[in-house]
């Protein structure tokens, strides 16, 4: 399939940016004639054809903003988005949100159909699927058009843009390491598959601080969930087989279904096993006993997402340049872990 | 403010249905040409102008619906939303969503700014805010323009649509009649205030209840929950000053906030305290001890939605009507009642 020439191949060719490529198409005074008649000329000599995107391009400012993402059902998108509309309707933009339920097929179509439609910008959390494929070509289309996206959570070194993410590696190094602070060293990891980036980033934080203590890593101890319906059977499974005393989850549901399993057995919470989740939601903290937690701001990485894609929409800059925004996290202690 | 003529009020008029205007308007062979020319003599006459939603019509087809929800938190609008996406990426339609944040503001301009752009009809359940100024303007001018909103669990009469609800008396009579049959007559109601449907409705199956068996209701029994910051904080007052043996709570996060308050005093649930909510949600399930609650089939209620809105924009027929569905609920006994 012959691709058609882009906004990008044309900003490389005539070593411009493809700001400055969009405008002078546009004609637009910003730009000086020179640069305008090049570009124009350029774009007609090799038949360059807008789609739909770039057509949209002509009329900007709907001052409307996109958020797809994964799923709704976790408390932390709901806080993300939360944080998005806050700083959003703030600088008076409106919030559509498409959820991809883990497809990369849904992410596609999603993002299409909204591409051609009447928004300035992205907001994109990875679907699974995308992750496991490795897919985003569609991503990458959108920006080369020129429309401004920002990921965030689930990301990839694949997409150059911006991006806002929380060190998984490291908010996990701190859980670990204050488990054998309190000399627990047989530690349970219930994760994701590794080809979701932040599953695979917790679990490399959760060996790395057992390597650099000296400890063996257990495979028979690290749970990588696949199919949530099947979370209880494979906790129960692993508290069958395994023997342990500290349990690291990589989110609030997958900390409660551990605990619920736990007290079942009669095992006390935080004497007999200490529990850690991430995400400080509704769940972590109306549970009994309450769920110490890695406390992720999910509000303020939607603020931050928002804040840059706004910036990038709104600034008068020639020059591209893209950052990635590290939030910080903290360690919440809660009535799972023993001080 | 002088009105500009609708659709309806042609249809009325000339004495067709807003879809036999609304196409003959587009010059629509669907209908006959006498009708078509009557049709388009009148609009001309009386100077009618198509406003921004009445042109997209022209356009229908767009293939994609709109959800305005309250908020994403509440495991409840989660599952509806999962369920419209079923039915309507089954039928090859997209979704976006928008959250109004209680917000009778951002739900008007949510609803203008999706009109005008490119989506075939709405599903929408109120704001609080909205409920409160009882302001639904905005929801009639859509429909009256002729385009099809079906609106869920937040309804109000004034609008005449396609609804979908639970029967949220009965299913509150239900849950009270089981603590009354297990002896348990001082029962605490946890709800919304009145001017939101559903916690009205609630709490009047609540009070039609003990009147029915001639229990005096106890307005001090009652809280009604404003502003949910300041959850525990009062139910740790009703905790202080009254007296009670089962407890009934409108949502899960209420009921999950009041069995921890509980639990924080030593009260033994289910024997000191029976605990029915509302949703069948991830809290209800996994909190230990785990909570008995009315299960209002929330995913149901998202298909069916659709389904309605999804067969109103596809009928060929030229006759209005307009039908409330009402989805059947269940009481789930799970640790937190005596049976």
């Amino acid at each position: 399939m012959k691709k058609n020439l882009t906004l990008k191949q044309i900003a490389k060719e005539l070593e411009v940016s493809v700001s400055t490529v969009s405008k002078a198409l546009k004609n637009s005074e910003e730009i000086s004639e020179a640069t305008r008649q090049k570009i124009q000329a350029f774009a007609k000599l090799y038949n360059y054809k807008p789609n739909n995107i770039a057509l949209s391009l002509k009329n900007r400012k709907t001052k409307t903003i996109a958020v797809i993402i994964p799923e709704v059902v976790h408390h932390f998108f709901a806080m993300v988005i939360s944080g998005i509309e806050h700083v959003a309707n703030l600088k008076g933009y409106n919030v559509i949100i498409c959820i991809s339920n883990e497809s990369y097929e849904r992410e596609v179509i999603n993002m299409e159909m909204l591409a051609s439609g009447s928004i300035d910008g992205f907001i994109i959390s990875l679907a699974k699927e995308s992750q496991e494929k490795k897919d985003y070509h569609h991503i990458k289309e959108v920006i080369n058009q020129g429309m401004p996206v920002v990921m965030f959570d689930r990301v990839t070194r694949e997409v150059y843009t911006d991006k806002v993410i929380i060190d998984d590696v490291l908010a996990t190094q701190e859980a670990i390491q204050f488990f054998l602070s309190k000399e627990r060293k047989k530690i349970a990891m219930i994760s994701t598959p590794d080809y979701i980036s932040v599953g695979r980033l917790r679990t490399e934080g959760y060996m790395r601080t057992l390597e650099q203590n000296d400890i063996p890593v257990n495979e028979d101890l690290i749970l990588r969930i696949e199919d949530e319906t099947k979370l209880t059977e494979q906790l129960e499974h692993l508290f069958d087989t395994q023997q342990f005393d500290a349990l690291m989850a990589v989110n609030e549901i997958y900390a409660v279904a551990a605990l619920k399993v736990a007290l079942k057995r009669g095992i006390k919470v935080p004497e007999g096993l200490n529990i850690i989740g991430f995400t400080d939601g509704i769940i972590s903290q109306h549970s009994t006993p309450s769920i110490s937690t890695v406390k992720q701001n999910a509000f303020k990485m939607g603020e931050i997402s928002a804040k840059l894609l706004i910036n990038k929409l709104e600034e008068q800059s020639e020059h591209e340049h893209y950052i990635t925004e590290v939030i910080g996290t903290e360690l919440l202690h809660r009535e799972t872990t023993s001080l």
